[in-house]
């Protein structure tokens, strides 16, 4: 049996090695050579679209895809036979830097290091955003101790974020598909958001791209946010409705947003939300790093092998 | 018995009621008014020297200033007498909001949320700074995911922020003036500073300010560390040579540094360091927001009353 694994990223193959498979490595931005197009098994990551074209066409004894990539929509793109291929993700390679990342523009966020920066490029002192000052004070997103953070979208990235949410005092609540208690956390579903978001201090969005979170948050929904309310979006930029979050920062009616995703990647220079006072552009850069990418493969190959149902299969 | 109270914060006067004691507002930026120079108890926040100065001349009666602050800096300065005036600090009050303010830094400096700033101004994507990238590259500061972090001044500050850099998966070594273990974390005396140095991914200085810690950081230290090493200052200004450090900065010695505390405040325009491109400058901005006042003075206050030992003596 035949394994290719990809070179875009550096892998310590030696943790796969110990089954009875061939490992050869292959270029991602490349057709796979055809010498290698009986492998059984194919392992992606930011391979281009046309390297997954031409591996549907034409590896035709391939069983399982293991995508690094925590969503499948670059293979299920691509037209390989679900019938006789299991693709299976690198959904969890991913929580603890997305989380580290919604973190950071968190704390940017309610710390202003945005405004700081603007001010130091002109070889300015921003006193107002240091020095004594009030502690919490009321219609202000200044620190997460005692904060209202929604987190909609509650899978593996929020179970992983939360626990640095609560160590620094925020109060957390969760907003989901199914309401319930997940992690000791109190999930809602989308029917609370009417009561939930005018609470609201930092809004934290981890949704998945799909036709039914398209513009998730849209118009009405920002709204129902307090004033002083900050938006971070770290999931999809198809989730939030970019004309209405720009209206919503021109109007007023949010205190800011921290995007990392948007519904045009690179955001296009025009894009009015570059010279909003109060957003945060980060360029996709929260995830874009699996980590303990070799203990999924292994796992998943034992599996594979020993003909057990594998992990993250979609 | 007579208590001043500051009323340069919003402090609920009501949580310290229920003592036999004259409880009296004042302004702390003009002298206090000849009717209560006759107080035993003054609460400092933020006074002006004048007013500290002419309080130590005329409160013939003062038994004892609780500060807010965290240091007795401003007290001191002012001339009482110290054989009559028990001096007790904030010591404690700060730790939650610097320790948040240093991890937010930490993680700024990590997702470079400084250099997206900069091409967002420009109305620009910055490409390499997102998109799939190597996990934790040897010689780079990108994650705190383990990242040797080394914190110089390992009180309650450092001990607040710990739990939050080991949670996101740093190695922390402490540094003090005592070697040992506290809370966890393996703390080194100064003699140790040649070895741990080279191997560190960001220092936390968090040293008061003393004759002792002057340049603490200084041309030779700076050497020791990485070329790839963030220095990140929220202690004192002092601390940290900034000529040497700018000129490390110049030089390519270390990654970058991120300072809330400066030799002289506010940072004068001509400082070299509002033109180093991988430095974040905040303004002095981590803490200045004494939380929980209210539970020390009244802790204090009333073993002031029971003729107890007070908590945070000088």
């Amino acid at each position: 049996m035949k394994l290719l694994y990809p070179t875009s990223l550096v892998l310590d193959v030696q943790s796969l090695e110990g089954f009875s498979v061939d490992l050869q490595p292959y270029d991602v931005k490349k057709e796979i050579p055809a010498e290698h197009l009986d492998a059984e098994v194919l392992v992606t990551w930011t391979n281009t679209a046309d390297n997954l074209k031409h591996a549907a066409a034409n590896m035709k004894q391939l069983k399982w895809i293991q995508s690094l990539a925590a969503g499948p929509n670059d293979v299920l793109g691509a037209g390989f036979d679900p019938k006789t291929v299991t693709i299976t993700t690198g959904s969890g390679l991913h929580d603890a830097t997305v989380a580290e990342h919604a973190l950071g523009l968190l704390l940017a966020s309610a710390r202003k290091f945005h405004e700081m920066r603007d001010y130091q490029t002109q070889q300015k002192w921003p006193g107002h955003l240091g020095g004594p000052q009030p502690d919490r004070p009321k219609n202000a997103f200044t620190t997460l101790r005692d904060a209202n953070v929604l987190i909609w979208g509650f899978g593996n990235i929020a179970k992983t974020l939360t626990p640095y949410l609560t160590a620094l005092g925020a109060n957390v609540t969760g907003l989901a598909r199914h309401a319930g208690v997940r992690n000791g956390i109190e999930i809602h579903a989308e029917a609370d958001l009417p009561s939930l978001l005018p609470k609201v201090d930092a809004l934290v969005m981890i949704l998945p791209g799909s036709d039914t979170t398209k513009h998730a948050l849209n118009a009405e929904r920002l709204k129902l946010l307090p004033k002083h309310a900050w938006v971070v979006n770290v999931g999809r930029g198809t989730t939030v409705d970019e004309a209405a979050l720009d209206a919503a920062l021109t109007n007023g009616e949010i205190g800011g947003a921290a995007l990392d995703v948007f519904e045009t990647e690179p955001l296009p220079g025009s894009s009015p939300l570059y010279k909003q006072k109060d957003v945060i552009l980060s360029p996709h850069a929260a995830g874009g790093r699996p980590q303990g990418a070799e203990g999924l493969i292994a796992e998943n190959l034992r599996k594979f092998i020993a003909g057990q149902e594998l992990k993250n299969v979609i």
